[in-house]
């Protein structure tokens, strides 16, 4: 058996556990970060592409690169499509700021490509890994790809090992509570190649369900239609998807999508979830480990960054004053922006959706909303500060 | 059996069917009112206590009464209260717009007096109202006081006659839609002998349900908890009552209300209610008879000037025109008004109130709007728009 001692143990090496030690590395702190996938599996994920201005900041500002900037787009809005007409959400007009469409593959290979370039010790595709004695000598166990075994004993342990990990598990059931909620309904996802339908994204309500048009590149793009959780993609023929989106997208003033074959269909549920507290002695949680978000309003990965932004600060603290009870102002911080979060996905997701045996009231009660939010300057600019993102603190 | 012929006859003489007999007289159109109460019934029934901007503006501006300049209290703003802190929505500082405390029952003083003032032809407490052949022909028929029947034959028909008036039955099952909303609460209202508690309203978000404190005079006060529907007054002798808006205000900045003999309970149901269309032929609704909102945000009676308003301006062209068609411009700008009534009526009743059988993830999710609300000039200006009432159009 191998063994390594390091400061800070990583568990998930997807775009939160590798920006956390590539910002640890600044800070003079060393990490070992472990990951069950191959490099080239998370690379092949397709995930949200929606990078918030801090998140675009975050990359170039510490030295991860600048590829957002020359390959991602710049999207100074959204269009709000509701009754068959669009309503633009001028996000520099009215929160002076901007999105990015930059994929999450995109972000994960910057970040594999920075820690391999400044020597960062990264474990692709080990397998069985546990982790253990969280609270006082953390330790992770794991077998290689060698099919040894091996042990990382760090100082403080960082779960970023997404919904699916090991960590959050690691909270006894009674040091820990999940808040959790299912949505009625999930997204169905393609992509396909065509050229690009509109210059940016276009969030569309109908009475036939919520459609979500974004691009990928100049000749692939990824849409959503709002369907039941049950959604069988085998189900749907290229027509009928194109026929559906179509029909959401309607309206008099005339727009039509650009079709073209699709490469890809999958369903995405949606769920909120939270764990609280996400410190366990010198166990921490962050990204989707601690928090899921629907994709509604695109908050998943800009989260995940948020959260590692502000635990490299908070561990650099703790490491010097070797006071692991430090963190503890990394939940207070973090936490406060993921419930803002859930709210304004919630927000996003319930204006925007059809819900399953909603009444004629609710439906007139969400055109009411979204005809009171487009006439108000004040509520197109809460929108936009949401979407954007809120400043750090 | 005596007959009258009128232009406009009027179903209900309460704010709306008095303020619209007031605005057509000073167009130089006749009108008369009826209503089953007497004038002393409506003059004790209490009911809201908050006139928007435009309100205050069309009771002065219209020569109603300058009365709720001198006698009612502008409010510059509100208090949220939540996590037990208070937060102040400067609704000046906002939206450049105050409300103005100033009870229903004031209100309709004003406007009885305004018409016996100008001899308006207003006749209380008949019985046995009914109206027929509203298309083409309408006729109002009742007993009057001294037990004789009565008729008023009119061009158009008023039904301003609330929620339980017999104008929106007029309209035949397959010439209507009702969109009906119960919610899982009501308000438990009290009248107590207090000094106030607050210069102005607090809306306060618990863990054990919303509170609402208003102000009534310099000797008694209005205030309201949230209760299941079923609750009966007579279970909560006041010590009860007390304690629980005391453990619903409190919080570490040591609030306390102002406790003293409660003078009247009562439990108000929750509901919104919307007719569309609003017009048949030569009838059409307006106020309470048209639509019903919940309590929270106070808009009920602020809608039904605001229809008046509107009606008076449309009738006026479709009187001189002799066009019943024309009606349908009220009822196209009357409704796009009410949605965005139902829907901010809806959004502070459900960012506010506890549901019975909220999850742990409902309550913090809560949190998190009240949170990004008040964090956001944009957001906190959003609710302040909403609130004070948005401009004629």
């Amino acid at each position: 058996m191998s063994a390594t001692r390091t400061t800070v143990g990583i568990v998930g090496a997807g775009p939160a556990g590798l920006m956390l030690s590539h910002l640890l590395a600044r800070a003079g702190i060393d990490s070992v970060a472990v990951d069950h996938r191959t490099r080239a599996e998370i690379e092949t994920t397709h995930r949200a592409g929606i990078l918030e201005l801090d998140s675009v900041r975050l990359l170039v500002d510490a030295g991860v690169s600048g590829r957002v900037l020359t390959d991602g787009h710049e999207h100074r809005g959204i269009d709000l499509r509701f009754g068959g007409e669009s309503h633009r959400i001028d996000f520099q007009g009215l929160a002076g700021a901007s999105t990015w469409l930059y994929p999450q593959t995109a972000v994960f290979v910057d970040l594999a490509d920075a820690r391999a370039r400044d020597g960062g010790d990264v474990r692709f595709g080990v397998r069985d890994t546990a982790v253990a004695d969280v609270v006082d000598r953390p330790v992770i166990r794991y077998t290689g790809a060698d099919g040894a075994a091996h042990e990382i004993r760090c100082d403080y342990l960082v779960g970023a090992d997404g919904s699916r990990g090991i960590c959050r598990h690691a909270f006894p059931e009674s040091r820990r509570r999940w808040y959790f909620r299912e949505y009625p309904y999930a997204w169905f996802g393609i992509l396909c190649q065509a050229p690009p339908s509109a210059a940016e994204l276009i969030y569309a309500r109908s009475g036939r369900g919520f459609a979500l048009i974004s691009q990928r590149t100049a000749t692939v793009q990824r849409m959503y239609l709002q369907c039941d959780p049950a959604t069988d993609p085998t189900d749907w023929p290229d027509e009928r998807i194109w026929a559906e989106l179509q029909a959401r997208l309607a309206g008099p003033d005339g727009f039509r999508l650009s079709e073209g074959p699709i490469i890809e269909k999958t369903v995405l549920p949606f769920r909120s979830f939270v764990q609280e507290p996400v410190r366990l002695g010198r166990l921490v949680l962050a990204g989707d480990a601690a928090h899921t978000v629907p994709p509604t309003g695109a908050k998943g990965l800009n989260l995940a960054l948020a959260d590692v932004r502000v635990l490299a600060e908070v561990l650099e603290r703790a490491v010097h004053r070797q006071d692991p009870a430090l963190l503890d102002d990394y939940g207070v911080r973090a936490l406060a922006r993921v419930w803002r979060a859930q709210h304004f996905s919630y927000w996003m997701t319930t204006m925007l959706h059809t819900p399953p045996g909603a009444d004629a009231f609710d439906l007139r009660r969400q055109e009411g909303e979204l005809a009171a939010l487009v006439a108000s300057e004040a509520g197109r600019r809460y929108l936009a500060e949401g979407y954007t993102g809120w400043p750090a603190h």
